[in-house]
């Protein structure tokens, strides 16, 4: 087994008297593990792959079918025919895509040639050794949304000028893929995700208790925001709602409303501030080139384990962008004595309104998006490229 | 031995099958690992206490005095005495410290009463088991100077409003003490310094080949920056200059020069982009709060490992401050076709010149600086109170 | 006749050869007129004083009665009796206000307490020569509603702390109304107002002519932004909608759309750019410390003459904040090719939505918002108080 | 005589019971003149054209034997010969230049082509009717420092793509001087130049009163900034130092020095604040696409009459960008109790170190910069094309 890691933790407790050095130096050693971890090859072979495009797009159906053709018509690892690949279902009827045509060709690939489902994503990720993705960062976007658990790896390609998260130029498809399919195998980015919860006021409990509870709350809530200690007595009393995994970012804004959001901020159940703002974007580090970055974040490398918590539009000039580690659970919650309510969203998608003592729970999650990286510094060159990163223009006149 | 972590890296190396789960299932063992080291308090015997303090600060060296006595005298892990503790040399002859009379009040002080010098610092660090630091953040700057290779746990005390750095009251010393120097240990904040080293281009060289090498270069620079595939030929006859461990920033700045700053900045030795700003912050999460925030970078928890790159007073509005992977070795070299030198100082000393062709290299240090932890979630408090973050003023109106 | 201004103007036309010197002479004369004016007390007599405060809040009210007793009972202005006072005819049957009681303690009072109404405000507003406003900066900005046309001179009395528009306190409105109604006048600040109207695209018109005019639309638009050069041939079927006075800001945004807003900016009917962000806000200077500030805008002092266009989390990261000089007739449209409509709001209120095609013009007003200055640099005053202005905070750490 | 300032006045003085409305009209009278003043075209004959560029510049100095050669021989106003031409003193002797092959090519040129000393600049600024400038923005500048006091209209020319200040592409100067020496005259952007004037601390008298003035500075000093109604007793031993006219801006900073600048910043001799800062730019709108810019300043139309005060580097968050009206006069001290002294340059020229005590004092100048205008909304052309205003790139991803 790689790493035992029950031995490793129960190692590190039994030494009781585990020096300073000695802990600075097994801490070294660990993180040493974890980049070499993340710089080496996967190499297994590549037997399942995955092609995700807008059905609705025909060049990418056509393009779609040129791809899948050249993956189960070349011959790879040691046999005389490619591998298996599965399209989406939409496709399956579909005039341009010609399914029966392409079976037609050779009798083989009538096996080899499958249909995914959303459901199928969800229930059996691992079926897939590698998807590859034709069109802009949005369908990447969508991929994320596919795979709410493991995610395979994931290759993005490009049609037009590359994207933040479509490193790959799709003109070069062939050599790219006989290249991370042989022997030099794919070196993986793994790009963090947050698990979001959103948990909803018991109502019911709330109408029930609403004279007496709402009368103390309106009592405490009076003289400002609760402090430190304050304990949320209704935290109880919260009723588990929707989970989404992001890639980019959760939003919680004010919406429609003229009035500006208060929203309480808590780390690991200890509140933070309460934040009087447009809204609050909290932004994974790929995300930090999207919308945060319009908010006024920083622009953050996606291998850094942090989680960007930008305000929009905040209202004290005190209140400035920050990054918090990736092991804190960050709640956010709809104070009983705002004004309104206010809506969150999940990767730009999946808008919903938000209610007084509703709450939205983020951490990092356990199912990170691992994406083939082309080479080296290529976030330079995507920020380079898509941000004009530092184009010369403003100068400075001078004599 | 508490991990093996050459047979660790032997196993990932030897399974060259590794499936993509496998590899992300053992990257998240590894960090839960490295999360488990980072909450485990350190529970060894404190023998040795050093401290540290202005030694031209009156009430600091009475204060100093006063702990030196408390901790020789007050009876701790099993014997009826207390522990080492040892003073700057330079309060040796300190007729407000007294030393001589503190040994008079008890003999076996003699042995116990010691005093540190700089040199010491550097040659024998783990002679101290916790640093004592009473002053200000700057007396936190000047520990990490002295330490330039291994750090011990360093204890920061306030003696009025608590800084960033200095997270506990002296008015409760004692019951401090007792807490981490007793069973319950000390927890540690591992912060990251970088370790930054001025290479000068070699003027000797340089002036015996002036002619040639110069001409080749005015050509190859004059039609703008250096390309990223651009080798740099000169790089061979650099020589080493100073290092400088630092716990906040490197600052690059045009110093006097009424020329704006040209620089180059290389990770991995891979040209990334050319700077025209007036200078630019490399700083640690821990320097987030100092200068590379009044420069506008963002709030950076400490336990993010990251390096702050944030420009000062950029000449192009898209180059926004960036938070870079710390496993990179960042280079800022001025180049030889630019109008002016510049300036690098390390924490805000040790400033010094830099000339056309000089490099500085900053990379994330194997010597961090430890700092004992007083509750979870005291970085959000230090904000609060230092930056009076989010404290609420610029309500908008309403009617 | 105080300015001749036709004379003036018809001299400048007429003197054909006036040289550069001689006419940068008059710019300057004028210019000083200009200040002088700014600076000269208002000291005709005060005679009818109406009264603005919220009728629904029982504190305020029984203020507005002291006021109001006090303003009608004070002998002034060479006779035995007070002002005449116009109070809110919400009032007129408050039991709190009891109307009859003030009017049963002087027989002369029937005559001079009188009751306004809004429309009293919109037809005869050169009725009142001063407006007292009791509450918040929101009561202010409800003036600036009332008084769509000329406002008369307001004199705005906080109750609490100070606000950016509350100048003065109420707890010692005897000594200061006494001053600005005796001999030394009331000095006035012009505040810019601007005068907002909507025009709707004329969607019958547009349909008979659809299937051509989209049409060719769709062509000249797919190529990216309409050229400078482009004129727009739909102008003439808009169809003028509302309009409205603004005193702190106009706000364009996306609402809850989930899409970006695309905008096109217009000054003098020529496209300056095509804008995609989140909003924008068209500010005047008194509005610079409310929405504008949180979106990232300057502090602007309220005398200067100039539009503020500041972008809400605008998409491209060169789009920094502006000041357009306020002779411009600024526009804002809706392109017919962008994704969805947005919304418009008027000093945070009258919040419509707008549909492609649609256009918001802003110029500055013809009817300024006076307001009565308490004394010089009270503007600084106001931003050090709210903002807390460079208030100490974030030390650099020194050694 | 166009506009008899005394007599509008006097008018406005005498009329005493002026109603508000009465003075809401004329100012909006005034403000009509200003504007139509700025908007109409200067007609009159250009007898002598003065023409800066670089001497040193081969390529400019034969482009501007090109242009005097031009000017001199193209009939006008009438006559069968040009326009006097006024060149650098410096290309008197210059071969390239050859002034003496002109004058033989027409022997009326002998006195029709001249030459200017920056001392006739400063003497007879009244000699030229239009100055013309070939070069960047630089050239511009240094046209500004040249006239102290009146500046002739300023026509630049730029040589390759055009900048902020260089609005005419030189490839066409024969139309264009045509155009505006004709018939159609030229209209004016008059921007503002602000006066700067440094006070040194009269260091004699202090010495002689050091024991006594000094102590109870210290006294005053030691609780923090000085209150608003401190009045700085010392202010009479000022000695007024240097005068410098301003185009883009005055910057303050801490230069070489590592300390922090604490500056005092006053508005009509009262304190407004201290600023714990790396500097403080005060630029004029002019200046607002310079190094404002880069330290985070909004841009500014040249039309608005506004002084820019933008911090480089605060020390605290709230210290944002402001914008001041023209008709203050600002004063930055550096305080006795500071670390340490302060530099300050005019538009990045002039450098010269400020100590303790010193002042320096700005204001609007009585002589602004006249640029002859190409065509409207040029300003917004120039942004566009040099900071890439707007340009799409940072889109936020969709699905």
């Amino acid at each position: 087994d790689a790493v035992d890691i029950e031995k490793v933790l129960e190692e590190i407790k039994g030494d009781d008297q585990l020096s300073h050095s000695r802990l600075m130096q097994t801490a070294a050693s660990v993180r040493e593990v974890s980049r070499q971890l993340q710089r080496r090859p996967l190499k297994r072979a590549v037997r399942n792959v995955m092609v995700i495009t807008k059905a609705r797009d025909n060049t990418l159906v056509s393009l779609t079918r040129e791809l899948a053709m050249w993956l189960l018509g070349t011959p790879r690892y040691g046999k005389d025919i490619g591998v298996n690949v599965w399209v989406d279902s939409k496709l399956r009827k579909s005039k341009r895509f010609d399914a029966d045509g392409l079976v037609k060709s050779d009798e083989r690939f009538k096996d080899m040639l499958r249909f995914w489902t959303p459901a199928l994503c969800l229930e059996q990720p691992e079926l897939f050794d590698l998807v590859i993705t034709l069109g802009g960062d949005g369908t990447v976007l969508f991929t994320s949304w596919l795979f709410q658990r493991i995610v395979p790896p994931v290759l993005a390609f490009s049609l037009g000028s590359l994207g933040f998260l479509t490193n790959f130029d799709f003109e070069q498809y062939k050599q790219q893929l006989n290249h991370i399919m042989g022997d030099a195998g794919m070196r993986i980015n793994m790009r963090m995700r947050f698990t979001c919860t959103v948990y909803r006021a018991a109502a019911s409990v709330l109408t029930n208790t609403a004279q007496s509870s709402s009368a103390s709350l309106s009592t405490s809530m009076a003289g400002g925001p609760p402090t430190r200690t304050n304990t949320n007595e209704l935290e109880s009393t919260k009723i588990e709602g929707e989970t989404h995994e992001v890639l980019n970012e959760l939003v919680i804004d004010r919406g429609p409303s003229s009035y500006i959001s208060s929203l309480d901020l808590y780390a690991n159940d200890s509140l933070l501030t309460r934040i009087s703002a447009d809204g609050i974007i909290l932004s994974t580090p790929t995300g930090s080139t999207a919308y945060s970055l319009s908010a006024g974040g920083s622009l953050v490398h996606p291998d850094i384990p942090a989680i960007l918590l930008t305000p929009i539009c905040p209202h004290t000039l005190s209140f400035r962008p920050m990054l918090l580690n990736d092991d804190m659970a960050l709640k956010v919650s709809i104070p009983f004595s705002g004004r309104g309510g206010a809506f969150v969203s999940f990767d730009g998608k999946g808008r919903v309104e938000l209610g007084r003592g509703d709450e939205v729970v983020v951490r990092a999650s356990a199912y990170p998006f691992p994406t083939v990286m082309g080479r080296p510094l290529e976030w330079f060159d995507s920020i380079s490229r898509t941000l004009r990163w530092n184009t010369r223009a403003a100068e400075q006149k001078g004599w």
